[in-house]
């Protein structure tokens, strides 16, 4: 009987070699040859999965946007308004060593997407679907009386989104001063301001 | 008499062509051969002011850092408190077409930061500077009874670096959600929730 490969599991084993010779040598570094050794791929293995290193980057961007939903999926679980804010938060900072490798994974993608509408477009639709999230977790803490009116949902998503996309840039690049205790900090700080007491 | 050159004026040049290339096709694609074809050099004639594109990198990347203080110095004056701290946003936040530039070549430094220790020294150290600016106008801001003592400075200072390097990447991958208006409205929100009315 033939062999079953799994096409979905050996493509997320590459998207973890990418990023562990993304981590040591940068995306300049991390040749598609260099990326299937260590996988464990023989050197050609790779060309069914991914055809070039700019498919592979945007495969792991897309890989680490769903693992990062589905966390926050099973945090809010059945929560709702800032309770559940603060948990999607609590997923998408770089709190940890896998999220911070996420960071550096994320901030190369961007590089890229700098030149590549198809990259720029996904960072943007991901981007959206977040702030729709956001959106209607203040809707229903506005419901429920937990926030004050003191302004918009868009300001305040916005806010947000731009704290938790550049907070990525700081864990990655400078993480003594940018702590998983700073920013919850911060994150706390942030929702106070707007909290109902 | 010999033409004297001014070796300033012309890595300034070269930081230009640089970022051209850079908006134009990416970092890989921007060679030494062709950064020098952009700027008007012979090819070869970079080497006395930048041995490598990594030294080009950095060289763009405080040159960016240099100007917005500048600018920052510039339009600040004598200001203090709130009023300091929003105009220096305005430096900051990309704004207008030459930020945006600026903010490209700077997603791309943070690329090639992940794996060179000298430039996330340098970028840890700029921000410093910066969010030590940040607290010193948080700080005057409150000795003037213009900000209520909501939440601390130091929080207030690492919300607003996330969000003005996170607009870094929103503005330059997703302009059609980070327009100017759109910046300018989330920053005067934020102000609005530490203002002491």
């Amino acid at each position: 009987m033939p062999k079953v490969v799994d096409h979905d599991q050996r493509r997320v084993e590459l998207v973890g070699a990418t990023w562990r010779l993304i981590a040591r040598d940068g995306l300049e570094g991390a040749t598609m040859r260099e990326i299937a050794a260590e996988a464990g791929f023989a050197n050609g293995a790779l060309k069914p999965y991914f055809g070039s290193k700019e498919q592979l980057l945007t495969f792991a961007f897309e890989h680490v946007f769903n693992e990062t939903n589905k966390r926050i999926d099973n945090a809010t679980g059945s929560k709702k308004g800032l309770a559940a804010l603060r948990l999607f938060c609590h997923e998408v900072l770089p709190l940890d060593e896998e999220k911070r490798s996420e960071a550096r994974i994320v901030i190369a993608f961007w590089q890229r997407a700098l030149v590549d509408e198809s990259k720029s477009a996904l960072h943007e639709q991901s981007m959206e679907q977040w702030r729709k999230r956001i959106l209607v977790h203040l809707r229903d803490a506005r419901a429920a009386g937990e926030t004050l009116p003191l302004i918009s949902d868009d300001d305040f998503a916005g806010i947000l989104m731009n704290m938790l996309l550049g907070a990525q840039t700081s864990a990655a690049l400078a993480p003594g001063t940018s702590t998983p205790a700073q920013l919850i900090s911060h994150l706390e700080a942030l929702l106070r301001l707007i909290h109902n007491p």
